[in-house]
């Protein structure tokens, strides 16, 4: 199987529209970019036994080598336009492929995403490094650096259940949460629903905690967490503490948003868009780091997200 | 040692500029696209052992995951702009880290092109994947699809170089030709001069034979090439034929660009870029593949370029 084949079999559905002038099979995709608009893009890499479990569906790890992106995307406000895939595979299946392709393309078709370039590569392990185009209005993108003293920090759902369904996969448990880690959903309608809202907002890819850390460094500020306030899916509800709580603080994998705007704000997003369902977890504070608070009491936990290394 | 002060510590040197309003360092990039262009973008993976000997330099291996790319825009004639990258590593070896920086930046900082965007992640075998993105003047590049009958089909330089390379580092011999293999220059400046004159272009990356048969493929078209004509290093000219064009025919990773045009836009062209060597191999004919001739006679050789499964 040449490269060539395994592309024009497998990854060409999306061929050149309005604005995509030259899709997959040339040197480059050629794209418009709608006038007064930023381009925005974001690269994120899936490795097998790394990223996903190993008996993890082909169908699954396309899906969510896309997800991840668009979260990414979705994080700064940002509307995705395309896609392109690197696929490192240590031998040409199939049916695998076809499965793949077949995930990948299903979150794509749903967000109006095209596959417009990329390529195949041999490598001993399999892996998924895509990249995602999305566009947004000049001078709205939603950084991590905005966050200001007094906002209400919040997310967009559920915390933990990723890291919860991955800590029973692991123990060779069956899990009802198994959908949240193979096909997370990434917050595309939301990310552009905050723009002109939120004053800083970032992705939950390594653990609440590690990520709102990064708003908190990039700001210059601290926060104040309540965990009681933080949304779970009910098989959480009742663990021990600090197995509750390592997987809402320290679990990745959930693609929710995290987010920090005024109160006036926030109170106005509610109104304007009551069909959205985020939850206020919390405020930022002028320093500190991030402080933890359950029924109003202070308490301690080691926050510590995802290392790469 | 965690992603991001890896990030922070090795891949941070490009910071926001006029035109990136935000680089490395949140969920994603944001670009200015300057108007009346659209975005050129492809994706291009390096696999250790695969795309390059196990012996390279970390230094040539950052420079070569760039070039690889330039030379993907330049074939389009696009002007090159940035990249994210996604870099995949067995273990955190900081000298090597860094030098695979230094050499990522210095071609980077040559051409003008900034590194805002990407990851890093820990897999069982090194992996670079460099997405990069250019520009072009609407509806001005150059495709594959354009060649027509009676076009000279060109090389940029000597082929065959980086192959004959490979073939004696794999033979435990010194090579004089190691830096056309380590170091490849994409035709940065030759790609955009290119506008308006060529009809068809692409870089050679797997093979001349096979590089130039994705032109004639999607031009619906075929080729008669004179190998006598191809430009190759002094070191090759004598080899034993078959050889010799394994190498030149066979033979990838040159990164020469490859393209047609009318033979009054040829002779325009020498004439208005006289500091640019561009080379006449041939012409495009009707149908019929690529015919090879030897001094005007017919010759049989087998086209197979790099097979990436």
């Amino acid at each position: 199987m040449s490269e060539f084949s395994l592309i024009a079999q497998h990854f060409s559905r999306h061929q050149a529209t309005n604005d995509i002038a030259i899709s997959v099979g040339d040197d480059c995709a050629v794209v418009d970019v709608p006038v007064g608009h930023q381009l925005v893009i974001c690269t994120d890499t899936m490795v097998a036994n790394r990223h996903y479990p190993s008996d993890t569906p082909a169908h699954a790890i396309g899906h969510k080598a896309v997800a991840v992106n668009l979260s990414d995307l979705s994080a700064m406000g940002a509307t995705p336009h395309s896609i392109t895939l690197a696929l490192s595979l240590p031998s040409y299946d199939e049916a695998w492929v076809a499965d793949f392709a077949d995930g990948l393309y299903a979150i794509c078709d749903r967000y109006g995403v095209k596959l417009i370039g990329g390529d195949t590569t041999y490598a001993p392990t399999t892996a998924i490094s895509v990249t995602a185009v999305g566009y947004i209005p000049k001078h709205q993108a939603i950084t991590r650096h905005g966050a200001m003293v007094d906002d209400v920090i919040c997310v967009s759902g559920h915390i933990g259940s990723a890291s919860f369904a991955l800590s029973q996969i692991l123990q060779n448990q069956p899990s009802q949460l198994r959908d949240k880690l193979d096909y997370p959903e990434p917050q595309v309608a939301l990310g552009q629903a905050l723009r002109g809202y939120a004053h800083s907002m970032i992705d939950i890819s390594d653990g609440l905690g590690q990520d709102l850390g990064h708003i908190l460094a990039a700001s210059g500020v601290g926060a104040r967490l309540d965990l009681d306030k933080i949304p779970c899916h009910t098989l959480l509800e009742h663990l021990p503490f600090a197995q509750k709580y390592q997987h809402i603080i320290n679990g990745g994998d959930d693609y929710q948003l995290c987010f920090t705007m005024n109160k006036e704000k926030f109170d106005q997003f509610q109104a304007n868009f009551p069909h959205f369902s985020i939850h206020a977890i919390g405020e930022i504070v002028a320093d500190g780091g991030v402080q933890l608070f359950e029924h109003g009491q202070a308490v301690a936990f080691d926050i510590k997200g995802f290392e790469h290394f």
